[in-house]
């Protein structure tokens, strides 16, 4: 056994996300980060890979694919960090050198090129896994685990909610890089805030549920004057099953830091999750007081059990959920490597090109005058 | 000076909404209920004229308004806590004595209904209030104070949600009366759970934002089989001036009481208001950490203060919520006696005709399939 | 039946506390508070029962006394809303006079006052209230039977705290009457913190543990300059059963309005109860997650159902509390007018002898150098 | 630059704290723990070394120190994760080969081997830091820089409590390795609970408000039936420069995790944080309303912004707080190597001394009947 070793693309200085995929990658001593390709200037890719104390350091993804395919010792694994524009000719150039992939969301740019990773993906035997991330925490396996089991009865009403601020002035006008990309429809795909945190949201009510998003009407705003892609979303939704719901998510909600909140309503009992306070899931039995479920604790299920690294009331957060795809990832890695069928407890492909189509179809909704699309 | 005399219909054993009106038109030391027709069961109205110590039983609002018009120490006013299909002829029936009415919201049972009453309250001279007691929590006289202060800066986002549980069980079958006539649409009117909790949600909305909701797309369910009305709805709103928002409603969401909770997020700074710990209110201005306020204390708008009673951190609540409607309308009673304009600082028929009309365009747009309709 | 007739002494312009007893006296519709002697100063008194529209002004409370014994319509009890000095005498003017009568705690300025008060109802058979108002809260209730009823096992640690903020200026030397009756010795006793609140803490402790101080460890401190009495209070506390606890008391507490916070950790159970938040009791079971227990439902014991007025989520505060001591004194004075024997079920001159008692041990315990002694 | 080499002793199968500090040593991607000693059992070091994908596995901390510091690529430093009794002499071995230490607290077992250790470290330039984490959290770190910077003006309260209820049962009897050796005084220490968690807490109260305890008065217990160390102490306490407080700590607190917490009022502001919520510190200015400060944001003091790897609203837990620490101990571990001095910006061997002082004393008073005992 030895750590198993990690390559990067995109996640240079100023990218928060480089970081948080380094720590989670290598969290549990099961990886190091050795090669990257950090960034397209050759500068700052040089200096990034400094800083993290890289063993090679690339300017291109082309030719760190081709070089850690060649090696002796090349990267079990590639992180993909970058603009969401380059997530699919990335992914496509790692999967083509045979080496897995484990990438931010949105899958792509489009649901054509989510389609042709579909396919790259399935024709292979190469891993690939999207880091949606707000699904790994405990309490939301917990959560899951609760629906499945039928605690909460028939499910009836779902409300998620996705709020932040840090939109709410033209930050992509003044010189702020992550603002820019963002709201660049040739860079960020159609979606704006639909795209970069609706489809956390949506992707979070399915998993939770277990039930999929039948039908969405939407009402996509761009509050900020000159904003090319929405930065606020109102949706009506239909689940698979009956229940119905709303989905808002906001990047102009004024005093919102990153406000990802879930609730569930079934004949028999409620659910409720706050991702800024993760360790907390309340449940509410009919006609009994709520029960507040802690992470870390024996009473819950395995799932959300061996989600968690600490005892109840060592608080653990976002760094620790990323830690949780990674691992999952990770070991259907070293499966792979013993011969083992892979377990896929994870987003996929799959879960990627689904997001896609949410946003295209919350798009067309509201550009129609929110009529109900199928998803 | 004297304190005012007050007459109740409707309100008897078992209507818990009775002893509210009751108890909040008495909590001033500025008025007695002596007089009632509390039931059109003879026996529960004077079992329940006996609990509460009246002076004079009826057992019709007809005769009751007739003879306390005559009387020479007759009613100063009138409290409607009846089922909303008695408001409509109860109100018209003491407005024709010239007798003040305080009613339990909705104003009445159609849109027809309501533009009849406001004629009749427009062409004379008789007070006429409409108890939508959310608006008078020291905390939302405060949030209204910050957005006509301009302290949120242009109005982005509105989420409002009003949910409960307690009609997640069929107990229109099961003998409970409350919600018999509510989920019945000769004794409710067009809307159950929209009209019941949705029209308070839309006018605490409008109190707080001032601005007039302008469009709404509306997805009304009836969760709990053979239930003739809604009871759970999910709209989006357009409001004048260009905020967007949620409405969304329910009595069978599992585990919540009576959730009534506000959000408003402008271009400066955001608001959030929860009904069940209502002597905070959050402000949360742009770049900087959330601020507390708490009912009570000096640094409060005068509407903010006046309608506080107790020093902070001395909870108030629903009752003394209802009381400063009362105040309010009493003032009006006195002001009138004196000679004096009424100053009209509590909902009347205008607001009641639109809550009626916000229920009907509800409606209308859930059975077009979720159109927009304008209100 | 009648609503009872009130007088009350003090409480004039100025004193919140006396619309508090007024309000609490009146709300559930069983008594008038009708005549006064609200202030020595007759401009003053003249003018508070004016504002009250009392039938009767006096400007003696022996005149009160005497000539509300005499009439015939004459008052059923009496409300003591003074400085604590003037308790004594005005309980053993009204005891005299065969009129009920209900004090505000402190219950005298010294214990051997409080002795003589408790041989003088001893001795009779009028009765005596005191208004431990924080006992009366239905979750306080609700917390007492799940103490009694061995749901938390054996008691091991009581934490008490009372913290405020009010006099962390020196007031008494700007003009404020509350302020400087309460830091002067001659008014407020030998306990400034400790006896304005401390009492209220370690009567709520014993209420709910249901056993009671046997000794205690404290160090007062007076933080602002030139106060007489303490502003702050520590103490360990040793309970009867072999419960340890900490007791905290301060009126100098930066940004604290009315922080009563009680929590009781038991061999089974821990409870958890903030005051502020006064409908939200948290039920800790070992092993368990929490439960948040909400007054209005139907799962709390019947003591805690039967003092909430409301459904769940609508709150309920410190007036309807106190509004509860009022209705069970109220009850017993009806009892003795059909003959029957009194319930006390509220605090009466025993809980008063031993709130003198303890403010009289806390101070010996810091004099001495933080020592142990026996309550 | 390269990866510092780091080893460990202790923190073997079982014992949580191990993969903390394997964690907290790698997060930031400047070390990897490369050796080890993780149990005196040379099967579970053996399992425990594998586990960890080490490179060099001892069985015996003497040869690991021997081995290491003759080794041309040995460890920088090692980290000391075993139970107390262990801390001193294996102190001592790594610094007399000259290896920087990292250890957990308490720094020892005895105040005099404390005093021993002060002298060897002070004695050479071998580094040596104690994992106070608490100390480490960004909102602590802001705390501490509002206390500096005068906001809270003179402290004069200061309430510090951390419970929890992991030993409510006597889980030493019962094969609980963790709980056999903290009751147990030859491996513990004078102190139970105290040592534990206590000295956390008087570390923390400390450190935020920059001024020693000068005097304690305690009242220790051991609740559990045949527990030979405390499990439960309350305390009073005097600070230097007039501050009084209260310290409860307990390890029977039925439905506590770690809920350690902190309430800090001074004559300007009051602030309180909670470390089971540890990403919110809240702020309360006299006469204004309380202000929520959240991590991450760029209106915190710079020592709290460099302590935050995320944007706001992404939580950050415990092992990101164990991270700091190590941060600023691998710094100064990389600042000797490059002859530069060190910062020293962690807990040391003095603040073990003092913790070891604070046990002795605590014990001392409480076993002369809770007499005030300086620090």
């Amino acid at each position: 056994m030895r750590r198993l070793r990690a390559g990067i693309v995109g996640g240079g200085r100023g990218a928060f996300i480089g970081s948080v995929h380094r720590i989670a990658a290598e969290l549990d001593g099961q990886a190091l980060v050795v090669a990257g390709a950090m960034s397209a200037d050759p500068g700052i890719a040089r200096a990034s890979a400094a800083d993290w104390l890289l063993e090679r350091a690339y300017t291109s993804y082309e030719e760190m694919a081709a070089a850690e395919a060649a090696a002796a010792e090349g990267i079990d694994f590639v992180i993909i960090a970058t603009p969401n524009d380059l997530h699919f000719p990335v992914a496509r150039a790692f999967l083509a050198a045979d080496i897995h992939v484990i990438c931010d969301k949105p899958l792509a740019l489009t649901v054509a090129e989510g389609e042709e990773l579909v396919r790259l993906v399935e024709s292979g035997s190469t891993l690939f896994a999207l880091t949606h991330v707000y699904t790994a925490y405990p309490a939301v396996r917990e959560a899951r685990e609760l629906v499945r089991s039928g605690r909460l009865g028939e499910i009836r009403l779902c409300l998620i909610e996705y709020t932040q601020d840090w939109l709410m002035e033209p930050l992509e006008n003044r010189g702020n890089k992550q603002a820019a990309w963002r709201t660049d429809p040739a860079k960020a795909g159609l979606g704006g805030c639909i795209g970069d945190i609706g489809t956390h949201a949506a992707n979070l009510l399915e998993y939770v549920t277990d039930r999929p998003i039948e039908a969405m009407c939407a009402d996509l705003s761009s509050f900020v004057a000159g904003r090319r892609l929405d930065d606020d979303a109102h949706m009506l939704l239909r689940l698979q099953g009956g229940a119905k719901g709303t989905l808002v998510c906001s990047q102009v909600a004024c005093g919102e830091e990153n406000r990802l909140a879930l609730r569930i309503y079934g004949s028999q009992a409620g659910l409720e999750w706050h991702q800024e306070e993760p360790n907390t899931l309340l449940l509410k039995p009919a006609g009994r007081p709520w029960e507040r479920l802690r992470t870390g604790h024996g009473y819950l299920a395995p799932p959300a059990r061996s989600a968690a690294r600490l005892p109840p009331g060592h608080p653990e957060g976002y760094l620790e959920a990323f830690a949780n795809l990674y691992r999952a990832f990770m070991q259907d890695v070293r499966r792979l490597m013993d011969g083992q069928p892979p377990l896929r407890d994870y987003p996929g492909v799959h879960a990627g090109l689904r997001g896609l189509r949410f946003v295209a179809q919350a798009v067309a909704s509201s550009r129609a005058g929110s009529v109900w699309q199928a998803l």
